[in-house]
């Protein structure tokens, strides 16, 4: 941490063996169902061999998604990488040697490496670095190399993927002779990171840092680039750098702003960055930058982003339900952010953010079968309501569902390989102490500087908050076990080898120091209760409303349980809510049941509109069944609804 | 009506003097600041010479806009008409004659009659009837010719427009050498009636009836346009034809659908059609389109067209407030449906209606001082949110306000012209029965065959339901007095002479059939009781909440009066509310006062949500005010609710 200098280390998904219950399912079914159905899709539009399609191929598709093609390619080889750390798969392996070696045939002379610009515009190269995403696409590359070596330790991807950062590295920086430009859309920062952590080379730490600090400075980059094309660059289509966090320096920002995922990328990139260069003046503003984001523009489900107009940001309390863009990369991304700042900044404050958008936000973003995606995250849906569509005045019924493949498909892979990489997200660690961020059903190794420890965690969470911890070490090791203590938990209980133990709570983390010994045992009781949760009294579309909430899942209401009409379903304040594990559905989920009662007239005549006088009403008390918001839209369409009338 | 194939008979707005009260005191702003406001906008965009600016003209603008130059004219110059019938003005006959001197000095040897396509693009003439409204200009400034011509006598104009009709006639129709068209934008219909009823040419009905017969058939005269042109006509920039109702023959649509304005221009237009036709065929699927749009698709205020996307119509119940486009022009398109389908019908269920966006959703689109203009009529607006704006992400504060102009000016004149016209919308009658429609002060004459009528009017309405009519016959008439009773009215009570009348209500309208006497005088006491609007089941975006109503009209909260958060304040069930006129605001208006709750926790500690076990409600007793909507944002920007939480 910062305080030392010394970041927390990041522990790979290599390390962490997940043996059942929620995330080892459902990497299952990333593994077997998505993974595989990304590939057909990837295959199918032709982007597994990006570099040698040709204009007028069929695969081709239209211009503007192209552009971001390598980057689609590069989540998905991420994602392998990830999955065959703990999966070892010799056939996935096989198919995904094939791609690599399909981008390293693709690589040019120099090193440069974009599908795009080598096959469909090869004069364009670097003219447009606020529109055109090259950088973005060689920063996915980037990580997905970094990925795969760590995974296979071969080489190949990683070596071109270097050879294409040296080539980005001389192109762009500081020095006079070098431009100084930056991506419009952030990301290869956090590719450049990657890099550097499995390289070692520290000039990828520096290009990473010259992207973040040249962001917004005078004169603006993409003005004068825009002006070198001989275009206005007033004429951005966006009509605002807000759009791409390059209005003003970072360290000058001060609120969360624009497209949702290309701020939190930035942000996320621009803390390892901090954590890398000890820089605490990008640590002071992104700390700023978080509150503003979580205190003011965070959908209780982590989702990001409210509007679709430029997928993102508008201003403080402004979150609609029903038309919440709330794009799954935007919680994705903030679940990297997340991580980033609890490893230089060490506190819950972030990992409690962390975990919600990756139960709610982010795991909405998939089926439960495994192979259709959401994009866009209402926390309200009715039927004829699709947040894709601009309207056009067809009265068809229309539910919002999630598709199979989009034409700027960024979230599908996005979700393969966070669900693959989830483990990376269970611990950190400093030299003398081990942070438990998640609980979830598994093996997790760490090295201490004092010893190699193994713990083996037992527990049904996030259906029960009841965890065991057991020290799997060789020899007595002395190290701070610091357990995260969710702040939706009013009450917790820890025994060590069985007996009741006091913890100090620091920042979040029950800590408990001490010599373990092999065999060990710790035993964590978070109480879970159903918690109704209010809104901030200025967030105007939850006024009167309530979410329901048990341990980090967020719920919803659907048709198919509850009936139509849920906006006329009103759950009294002293309602009680109960919390049951229901085997059957959906492989097997919490369920939240309590009574209710409808609140609509007993008849209504006719019309829209009716002075109360002539009408009458009966509170019809109902029983309603709650489910896990994240696994909505898996039974037969309908409503949908997660802030609900309170009374 | 057409039971015996006679339509009822509209009463121009020459035969209506205002003497005080509501409409009068906006008919003196609307002629003293709004038709002189308007003329210098339309004067400093050039569009008052539009034959005869070019193309280099700085008053020139972009060309989007210049297609519908010619109808921003003419609704002026038919405001201009409507306002010099009851108020008499030499220097804005002047004004006025001098731009029509203008238009008929641009019309061609033809009779051709466009400013946009004689100037700009002569050889794009008739090319594309789908989008570029020549036919929707043509329809302006016929109703301007007829109403001028109506006010003055003065025949430049009926001649000029009535040889444009002629060229239109010869070009378009049912006859093998002539085209099939119609305009994309319905208007003209409304426009050949009115010359028609201005002429007696018979020609200009069965033009009008041909434009409403063809609309949608096949093929599809817009797909044929667009191949000549060259097109594809799949490429429609809507996507749909519903868009301009047109995707099928207007006999067999069954819902309200598309652009708002144009669904209500084409319906009007149709009614007309059928009173002069009498095509019940016609008339009856007017009736299930008017059943539809007021039992699914239709604001509180009248307002019509949820959407942006389309400026329309998307599904029933469909109905968000803070979004809601609610388009000025759709009021007003609303209003001269209704009272077109009373004439044809008549039943207080369409001069209900009338009533409703009249006072609400129409005159909620200009200012109290009258020279500001709202396009869209949202029922909640925050600041921050403009519903014109595509959000940019930039987070200054904007509230939404009335603008002095816009780049497609339809609603400001066609403001103006509907409030120089109201008298129009007071009376209707038959041979033998004289509807009162609206309560307003000032007097009223119909030429019945048994005798001239007039009739003098006291009354404080919309404030007040006490109405004071008095008959200033000459002599003994007998006829049926028929005096609407609103569907907002409980309970009533009739006096003639001073004696309480027993009067049978048909179809709305208490009917008092007698021999009228020099001085009768007739008293008619309507309880308005504040009413607590609910809106049907079905409405998700005003389930828990109520509107205030008094009278007809439709009340708002706005943050001047009752501060900021509006959606915390909670008007309990059993509130008493009281109506009071408070004559120093805005010109004396009527407000509603009651006691209510601001529902918002004792102290928020930090974040976004809390649990509620964490929090501690208060129910702060508040007293509340309400105004007219159509009021709002006329004083200190804030936020403003129209649909407020009960309890």
């Amino acid at each position: 941490m910062h305080a030392n200098g010394q970041p927390l280390t990041s522990i790979s998904a290599a390390k962490v063996s997940l043996t059942g219950g929620y995330w080892a399912s459902r990497q299952v079914i990333n593994r077997t169902v998505t993974i595989p159905a990304i590939y057909h899709q990837l295959e199918r539009t032709g982007r597994t061999d990006g570099w040698h399609v040709h204009e007028n191929d069929a695969r081709h598709g239209h211009r503007i998604v192209d552009k971001f093609w390598d980057s689609d390619l590069g989540k998905w080889l991420e994602a392998v990488g990830y999955s065959l750390m703990t999966h070892p798969d010799p056939d996935l392996e096989k198919l995904a040697d094939g791609v690599i070696r399909g981008i390293a045939d693709g690589q040019q002379p120099d090193g440069y490496l974009n599908s795009y610009f080598t096959v469909i515009e090869p004069d364009q190269k670097w003219r447009n670095l606020r529109d055109w995403h090259e950088l973005y696409d060689a920063g996915h590359l980037m990580e997905s190399a970094a990925a795969y070596y760590q995974a296979t330790g071969k080489r190949m991807l990683l070596d071109a993927l270097t050879r294409y950062a040296d080539h980005i590295d001389e192109r762009f920086g500081a020095e006079a002779e070098k431009r100084h430009g930056y991506c419009g859309h952030p990301e290869v920062e956090l590719g450049l990171i990657k890099l550097y952590r499995t390289t070692g080379e520290r000039r990828y730490l520096n290009l990473a840092k010259y992207f973040v600090d040249e962001r917004g400075q005078s004169p603006h980059y993409f003005d004068l680039e825009a002006a070198e094309r001989g275009e206005d660059p007033r004429k951005f289509w966006f009509k605002t750098y807000h759009y791409c966090q390059a209005h003003k320096p970072l360290r000058e920002q001060t609120a969360a702003t624009g497209h949702a995922v290309r701020a939190a990328y930035l942000y996320a990139g621009a803390a390892d960055v901090s954590a890398h260069t000890g820089d605490s003046t990008l640590l002071d503003a992104l700390r700023v930058i978080w509150d503003d984001l979580t205190s003011h523009q965070m959908y209780v489900t982590g989702g990001l982003g409210p509007a679709h107009a430029n997928e993102g940001f508008t201003f403080g309390y402004d979150l609609p339900n029903e038309s919440a863009y709330a794009e799954t990369c935007a919680s994705i991304a903030l679940v990297f952010w997340a991580k980033s700042m609890f490893d230089i900044d060490p506190d819950s404050r972030y990992t409690d953010v962390m975990e919600r958008a990756l139960y709610n936000g982010t795991m909405a973003g998939v089926s439960y079968e495994g192979q259709h995606f959401f994009y866009a995250n209402p926390l309200t849906s009715y039927p004829y309501v699709n947040p894709y569509e601009h309207f056009s005045g067809i009265n068809t019924a229309k539910h919002y569902r999630r598709e199979e493949w989009f034409d700027c498909p960024c979230c599908p892979p996005n979700l393969a390989r966070v669900v693959a990489n989830v483990g990376a997200y269970v611990l950190s660690h400093s030299a003398d102490t081990l942070y438990v961020h998640l609980y979830t059903q598994g093996s997790m190794t760490a090295a201490l500087p004092t010893g190699q420890i193994r713990i083996d965690q037992q527990t049904n969470y996030p259906w029960s908050g009841d965890v065991q911890l057991k020290m799997m070490v060789d020899h007595a090791v002395p190290f701070t076990l610091a357990l995260r203590i969710p702040n939706w938990c009013p009450d917790f209980e820890v025994r060590v080898n069985g007996s009741t133990t006091s913890a100090d709570v620091v920042r979040g983390y029950a800590r408990l120091t001490r010599t373990w010994n092999p065999g060990d045992t710790v035993e964590l009781m978070l109480a879970m209760p159903v918690d109704r949760i209010a809104a901030h009294p200025k967030v105007r579309h939850d006024a009167g409303t309530i979410a329901l909430q048990h341990g980090p899942i967020v719920y919803c209401l659907e048709e198919v349980d509850n009936g139509a009409e849920l906006a006329n379903l009103v759950i009294p304040r002293e309602a009680v809510l109960r919390a049951e594990f229901d085997g059957t559905l959906l492989g097997g989920v919490g369920v939240v049941t309590g009574e209710a009662v409808r609140a609509e007239p007993l008849a209504w005549s006719s019309g829209l509109y009716q002075p109360q006088r002539v009408l009458q009403y009966e509170n019809r008390p109902v029983t309603f069944k709650a489910i896990p918001y994240s696994l909505w839209a898996n039974r037969e369409p309908g409503e949908m609804r997660v802030w609900m009338r309170e009374s």
